[in-house]
């Protein structure tokens, strides 16, 4: 069996370069600049002193997410959802997964009757822009609770460890770590898969863009997953350390 | 470990009653009533003779589907989609991984510069919509092909091989096969599987509503969506024979 | 003068088979499947215990209905009008006659401050879904009303007494009672009527599709739908009465 | 019985004052400002060299109408459609009710493969705004076509006569023609309907707002419509003559 | 240099006939029919007892306008924008140029928490129409703070003075006062001033249409605006005077 | 009189710290980060080779402008437009005014049947966003230019001139050039000028927030832009020749 050759020579099972810069809006109370390779993801943090209806009075806060893709994020220009009117199926399926994903970590009952807003805006995509949005929208939503916990908003933190995601897919029969946008449009099979720091999944997302996969292969995916969500989770404790 | 007991004395690898009415409607090329237990999907496939922009001159053709659910299908009323002006979120998730496996058995290519389009309407709802609608939607889109064979439309079939899908999740420790509405409530992890006639994925969709979960459980649960699927795939062949 | 020769042989002041199926779905306080021949709606009612701003305070209730039509209820798919996201001018003017009809039989002030909503989903079209929807609304209205005087929710009915419909209309001269669709296209002069179990008008549509129509002849589609609905609505009490 | 006094002496089968003004815009191939007492719409009639899609290469041309009603020209102010971004769903009622009617007496096949718009826009309202918008709407369209055969574009008129329309309504027991806003508001039924110059119905369009209606009383309401009509024709008349 | 000559001899720096017509409609609280020449625009004030969100419990007041364009305003038809679903950017444009204009000469605070909506609506466009709104929309504003005043609801007028609005332009090198649509479609440069009688800016919008223009030709066309609003303002008061 | 003193030591007539980033994104032919202080706006042209409808067979090209605030980039998070479903009147107002003004330095007759879109989106908001996005789109634009200049694609250079906005305004009665927030928010009058390399107006915006301005007030705020456009000019300049 041969091997599919990725750019760069970067190996089957490695990350693109990671980087993770802190601040890089004033306004926002946390607001990271995630970029997995050339995917960059510009995600804010917003707290709001009020929840949701379907909150009210209950005690518990809300975290939720936002997804948006520059036009000339990508290499055609693609429409703006706002000047047509409505947001594409598939920016409503990210953004609830990106939702549903760091309501995984967050102790909503901690949080108090508060809402944390996570924009996730992609300046430039490569592939991976949700999977970046996720890993870069804990950081941002970490920066958050650590202001409400300065302030005494709040005494005790709501998040109980961090989360973060990853793609993996097969290409040309080989299963690869973190897909670039030429690996993606290539692939037969695709996942995105979301795990906590203690290495349980959140979510599992996986489709057969060509031919369907079997249970050996989506073992291996899996296996690739979980070694690249455990490096994105050192790296984020490291960009929060600094 | 307790085990959870479930309602009807159901064994939790048990699938709820599956019923498969073709022919529920007079108009479409297939049409078809899934039932699910209490779970109730029209599911119609209609056969178009164009294509959407995107495969227009491609010679290949499409198939797609839409997903809706009445406003009183549920315990309590939702709001009608077409009154409010837009598909949910939701509505759109489903509706595109309905097409998404729908797309995996079929040949495109044999299609020829038509589209099928698949309907899937949830009459009544007690949990599994989505897995039922995938269920039927392939019998319906069998009966459509069919037609285009009798009639000579198309000299063969683009029909590659069933599809079938099932939702499995734990509910108090337990891992079940099948979950109707009360178990989908409580459950802490809910994966929808979509699988071919051969056993292999075309789709997998979990999540963790609760606790996020381990591998050794998510292994667990991919058993049980097989042995789901197998049986829902006999009972659709049954269903075409008669 | 010619007479113009219905299916199966139906005499031209003759109902198609009209069949009423009382609790078709489980969740709804009334769930209504009524036939009129080919044309099947289904009619839930749906109490709720608020009632919109207009009426809010003002010790009475509200009744109002909503249509929609399956894409392929109909000979070819229509556009979902939920993907659409719009209904259009005839389902508005439907649904609103619907809502009328009703109210013309509630005595909102006894009803007390709850609204009961009418969906009408017509599964499969063949002409006359308008005021096959009418017809079952009732029925499926007067279920409800018992449920919530068996609960001791209000203690007397604020229903006045019965109210069905059926189309009326002139094809190639001959006046005819309940037109199936292709009657229906074939026809110059089209009327819907709406009374009440007493013989009293609740609406009266008509209109010329394509020669404007005499006045001996609307008396004569007057009595033809006079007759159509006593008989319907004895069907609805004997419905009722199973 | 004791019989509804009505403003300004009106006797019950009394029309309000009409007055009928032709080229009250400039632009317009016709514009007529139409009065029925304090009731004002502007109706003007647009030729359009191209028709709908479902009439191309039919060799028939369209007749279509639109209505509207400026923000303030009610009671209080309504709020402005455009602004809130869709038609009521009365609005849409209103508009295809005026164009059945325009089309009505128009022959498609001798107007070409052209279009024309009338666009209804109330100024004033005070009761009977669609009956004035159709009687006016005549006027204009007539107008519109006596430019195409000025002009030498059609070589003999498609209209085959003259349609106007009033409203009847029963008030406190005493059947009314031409009802203005007070009486509209408390009228037990109202009716619409549209005739031919030469007597015959095009539309009727009759509720119960209050108790449902006898054929005696329906009699008696077509009676004065047909009355009102023959009035309008003649003013229709008279105003084109000029 | 050779000076472009203007319809019926108009001078270079010289108004349109304008007409004021007051009490054009019967229900709004001010109704004012304003015409530049051939733009006719009527203008109505409305006062409602509430505030917008961003008002309530300020103690103060809001006055906002909105403005439409009846579709055979213009030498074409245009389409309908409630229709469409949506006002074009042109006309939001204009409306809250309107609103800014009007709220210049008002005291919030003195007005207390009540709104005031000026409705502007295009009836025949023949240039200038965002201008003749601003002008006839302070007629009727006055008109309605007039009644408030008679009726005691407020001690003093929070209106601080007269606004007015006019449009210059540059065509083929000669500075035009109030243009007309030919010389609107024909100018180079294109500016709308808007002013208080007391002779400041509320608002200057200049643009390029072709060559951009010098600081020269601003002072002229800027000049020729205030001779313009002066003569608009003397016409207002004359008006309002009757 | 005293004058209001700047952050930072800023001198009345002082521009902001002005840093053009070229080649900000990498898909886009022109991408430019420009930064008015803590203004950040990321403007890419896009070269697409057709034109909208009313440019097609003219020979000529297009240059279409649209605008965005991401949710965070300001103090308060803003609602997403593509969320809301429609762009603010407010934004529709930019882009449009974006548009007009780089179009004003086209020649869309040597840009041939293509379209530049120059999308701007802001990534943090200071103050003065559509004045450093028109500043910044030119540069973007001219990037793209170059890239079909070279590319052999056109022969000849469509741009007329280099093109420039700024925000001027009167706070506490001091004139002050290029906003920033804090005095945007205070300020009596706000106007936004555009201008060409050679020192004409494309666009000027005054608008009076407070009190309206004099004849003297406008001078003063010409002159400022005027020698600010110019700077910028130059910054332009040589940002372009790195």
């Amino acid at each position: 069996m041969t091997t599919f050759t990725r750019n760069n020579g970067r190996a089957a099972d490695q990350l693109r370069a990671v980087r993770i810069t802190r601040g890089f809006t004033i306004h926002a109370e946390g607001s990271v600049l995630i970029e997995f390779g050339d995917t960059r993801v510009l995600c804010t943090a917003s707290v709001e002193e009020k929840v949701p209806p379907h909150k009210r009075g209950s005690g518990e806060g809300w975290v939720t997410a936002e997804y948006g893709m520059l036009p000339r994020a990508t290499h055609t220009r693609s429409d703006r959802e706002a000047a047509r009117g409505k947001q594409s199926g598939r920016t409503q399926e990210i953004q609830r997964l990106i939702g549903r994903s760091m309501r995984a970590v967050f102790d909503l009952k901690a949080l108090g009757e508060r809402t944390i807003h996570l924009d996730c805006d992609v300046l430039q995509a490569d592939g991976g822009t949700r999977t970046a949005a996720i890993t870069g929208a804990f950081v941002a939503a970490q920066d958050a609770v650590n202001k409400l916990l300065a302030a005494g908003t709040i005494p005790a933190s709501p998040i109980l460890g961090p989360v973060a995601a990853i793609s993996v897919g097969i290409v040309q029969g080989t299963p690869l770590l973190d897909l670039e946008y030429t690996e993606d449009s290539a692939c037969d099979t695709d996942m995105n898969v979301v795990m906590t720091g203690a290495g349980h999944f959140v979510e599992v997302q996986g489709t057969a863009e060509g031919a369907a996969f079997t249970r050996a292969e989506m073992d291996l995916l899996l296996g690739l997953a979980d070694k690249g969500i455990q490096e994105l989770v050192v790296l984020q404790q490291q960009a929060l350390a600094k």
